[in-house]
């Protein structure tokens, strides 16, 4: 584990001081013996006193003990300083001497205070401390005061040297332009609902959407001869209060003209080890990233984002015996794992993960999302008719099936607790061979998205009219996986005009709100591809340290809620009279309270 | 001067190879005589070709030619590819000897064509051609087109040099956080209209507000300790129509903890001179920034952002001799300069300035929007009445007075022509001193924004309650101009929340709206500062190669007109009944067509 403490420091690294530009000498932090007898100003939050004559001084980097002598005035003024007040040290560094307290970083010195001053003093009733287990809407209404915490100084000091990583990669070592695209722009035909911005006078009556991504304009730069083109890029999903999803989140969106998957995929495989944060060397993947089939993951492990930590694939499962995991289904979180684990209990469980089993077996006495059947150990396996399962998998005695079930946070969990993944491991691999066209309530739809190429050897069968043969065409298609969550996908995209038109009308999309693109197609379109990183999931999956369960708020500095609000700012917030009229709109009765 | 390739082989020095990843073996700029003999592949636009032998292969990093020999059958091939088809060419570099082309940086060697593909034929009946003059109209719509151009290659990559080498002086010089801010938040109260996105379900009726600027989140960031932050924040501003603004535009944001106003100044001004693109160092102001105080700057240049390119200071002027300079003011791209140079004609002025001045008054013979007053030539002054002018400036024999007036872009050429200013050079110089408050329309508001701090020793005054006492105060804010151009603006801000509650309810302003941030300051709020950098005019400037008039348009990938309108997707557009049905909203009916 690493402390927001440890990626300071390393940061830190190659900087001439962290206290530049400011009025204080040191950060808490740094302060050592070699500090001895030197006059120090440091500034920070009161974060501990006792007896009115020691504190403890908190900055964004570490903490301080401070010392004030037995008989200075300064006792009372102390007393008096609500914690979480903003307070300025002076005074000399001095060696702690038997008294050093090895428990903190700075442990070995204190600082001998000749002056204290309160540069603003916080409210004595403070709702919560950084730190502190306050409750989730608590802490994202005082999301200021949390911010202080180790955990989210860690998460955005974490996310900020991985993005620098990344930029550093693509500008310096592999030669891609950053270019910023719009985010007022037209609605994209099909897809998802799309947050619109109605557009004042002259052009009342209509308005601008928020995109879901650049694709559309990093497509028109390739066409424009910008072959090497990022973005860390703001995109924007409504999706109502559907799942744990903020309605925007961040991509690094990457598009390269004149290349082929296996050049973007290697790419992408170079910037990620490239950018690893350093401090989490030990858990970064390996290159090159094994790549598995479309058809191969979901027969292997039954799901087209497999957890590769999880060292079992699922043999050929019906899932219909198992009734109760088709309950709650359309929740989205909701998650099941089956893992046929041949010989496990032979080879690879401890006794220590036995007990550890038959603790959380009675810990979840009515089998509401866990179950293991060990035919062996027969009572450990409360809810299900036993030997049909033995019977069913044709388990021997070592073996060992465990059956997960519910929101994914808990099937992880108990993933996790089972033991049948390293904790501090990250597998990485990818997706490929993708079918180009699904089907879905009665007609067919792409996969990904309609700019995606097919294989050049199925391009003939896109003409056929036989949808049977369309489903079978591979497109060049390709999905990040890490410890099973989708970290992002790219594709190589149709440049040709002719080609683009035809999947549009095979897909049934209008194209003439897509003429602008079809047009680019024809006027010089390099072959291109490219690719998005999904940037919160993956920085969550880095702060968890190879856990894919820290939550995107985590990893963001003021996350909305679950359903869209932002609880410190309470928006969105009610329209006034002036901005309805210079939109152009009115409020439907029924959105009206 | 400087090309768009120049600036990509100063990108490119630390990079291993623009090719990596792609299909090509190299770019056509990189090419000489030292790959004499080499099999290499090249991919690009076709850009001319003649006698159906030779022809020019253009990417985005240059040019080289390419010859099909006398007998092969590629000929009638090349007779029938486009102009702008993108075609792949596989051959031996040749020398091309006595024939070498010395204009074309590759012209010592061409391409002996062995493989000739078309990846992708464009129309024959392209409406424009890259660096070709099109109008502004047929720039926009084919905007895939125009960005091939060297002028928007050079404006785009130049603005990834200068951003990038930002992020690195922030991140591994200074310390500072990468944090990217919510761009869905409340609206904020007083100050410019802001575009709204109505929320969906379950927040039907409420709207999140596009802010102009991530202040407020900066400030929260601070209280939250993370205590250098900076940002390349996308913002929004609705002006309707007003002026040539973009309604999504880009700044480098700024703000640090326990820092003075001279910490924040000195931190930009590093920030600026080590992000200066290498191609521009002849151009690169030098550190220390001059200090003028705002009222100096009023009294000396008439402006608070002087360009102080030019040599002289305005003289105690009366306008009023001088009418005609009042009308069109309601257009704000109108200017107006008057300068009295004095003893200019004897110690600056050549001949054949003096000649080109001649030239451009009988240019503009009707004195349109130029005037010379020369005492010992009055031929060149025609619609004025000289000696009046003669006698209200007190001019003799070698004085010269200049009055320009009209749109800012035709004031600037004409001083730029006029030789008053050094071409090449950039002046850089802050404003300080600002007062906190303005009167304007019978009230009093703030001259920047009411987050600004005073100086320490005027908040007594602040209490006072005497409008001519709290005109008095000076804020802690400082301004940076550059050749006349505000780049950008800073402050201290005020972390006391009392003090800030005060200046809210001074301004008449409702508080109503701000009790997250008031709320914030009182709990443990240190005392801070930063800056907001226009980066896109800033990175006009630097395309300007000094001269401010570059269009932001042209250092925008994807610009909007004035009128707000993107012209090659045709946004914003209509909305769907569904669209209006999910966000709660209808259409006024004077805002439907």
């Amino acid at each position: 584990m690493i402390s927001a403490r440890n990626v300071t420091a390393i940061c830190c690294r190659r900087i001439l001081s962290t206290s530049s530009y400011t009025v204080r000498t040191h950060i808490c932090d740094e302060l050592s013996t070699s500090n001895k007898n030197e006059k120090v100003s440091v500034m920070g939050w009161l974060s501990h006193k006792r007896m009115d004559r020691f504190f403890v001084l908190r900055d964004a980097y570490g903490s301080v003990q401070a010392k004030i002598s037995a008989s200075s005035k300064l006792q009372s003024l102390l007393k008096d300083i609500p914690y979480e007040s903003v307070v300025r040290v002076d005074g000399i560094v001095v060696d702690r001497g038997d008294n050093r307290n090895s428990k903190m970083k700075t442990g070995d010195i204190e600082i001998d205070v000749e002056e204290l001053t309160v540069l603003n003093k916080a409210t004595s009733n403070i709702p919560m401390l950084p730190d502190a287990n306050a409750n989730e809407r608590t802490r994202l209404k005082y999301r200021y005061i949390d911010l202080r915490s180790d955990k989210l100084q860690k998460s955005l000091r974490l996310r900020s040297e991985f993005v620098h990583n990344v930029r550093r990669f693509l500008v310096e070592k592999s030669g891609f332009v950053d270019v910023e695209t719009p985010t007022l722009f037209r609605r994209t035909p099909g897809g998802a609902a799309e947050f619109v911005v109605p557009a004042p006078s002259p052009n009342q009556g209509l308005a601008y959407s928020l995109p879901q991504s650049p694709q559309q304009f990093k497509q028109l730069l390739m066409v424009g001869a910008i072959d090497r083109y990022f973005q860390i890029a703001r995109c924007y999903r409504d999706e109502g209060s559907k799942g744990d999803r903020q309605p925007e989140f961040t991509q690094v969106d990457v598009e390269m003209s004149f290349t082929t998957q296996n050049g973007v995929m290697q790419l992408i495989e170079d910037m990620i080890i490239s950018a690893w944060p350093e401090s989490l060397n030990h858990i970064k993947p390996k290159s090159p990233f094994p790549r598995i089939p479309y058809s191969d993951a979901m027969r292997l492990y039954g799901i087209d984002k497999p957890d590769m930590r999880i060292p079992w694939q699922i043999d050929d499962v019906d899932n219909d015996i198992f009734e109760f995991l088709q309950k709650d289904i359309d929740d989205d979180t909701w998650r099941s794992r089956i893992l046929v684990c041949r010989g496990a209990g032979k080879t690879t469980i401890s006794n220590s993960m036995k007990n550890e089993w038959k603790r959380l077996i009675q810990m979840n006495e009515n089998g509401k999302n866990f179950a293991i059947c060990h035919p062996s150990q027969k009572r450990w396996f409360k809810p299900f008719d036993n030997q049909k399962l033995i019977d069913q998998f044709g388990l021997i005695d070592e073996d060992v099936l465990i059956v997960c079930w519910g929101n994914s946070e808990g099937v992880y969990w108990t993933l996790e607790v089972c033991g049948l993944r390293s904790k501090s491991n990250v597998t990485a691999h990818w997706i490929v061979d993708f079918p180009l066209f699904s089907f879905e309530e009665g007609q067919l739809v792409s996969t990904h998205h309609p700019f995606t190429a097919p294989l050049e050897k199925d391009i003939d069968i896109l003409y056929s009219n036989d949808i049977d043969k369309l489903l079978q065409i591979t497109g060049q298609h390709y999905d990040l996986v890490i410890n099973g969550v989708e970290m992002g996908g790219g594709s190589i995209r149709i440049e040709n005009s002719e080609i683009q038109r035809h999947v549009l009308k095979v897909l049934g999309e209008p194209t003439d709100e897509m003429e602008h693109l079809l047009n680019a197609l024809s006027h010089g379109a390099p072959p291109h591809g490219g690719f998005a990183l999904g940037l919160d999931r993956f920085v969550a999956m880095l702060t968890s340290d190879g856990n894919p369960l820290t939550p995107v708020r985590d990893v963001i500095a003021f996350p909305k809620t679950k359903n869209g609000k932002d609880l410190m700012s309470d928006a969105p917030a009610t329209l006034s009279q002036k901005q309805l009229e210079r939109y152009g709109i009115s409020l439907l009765p029924n959105a009206v309270e």
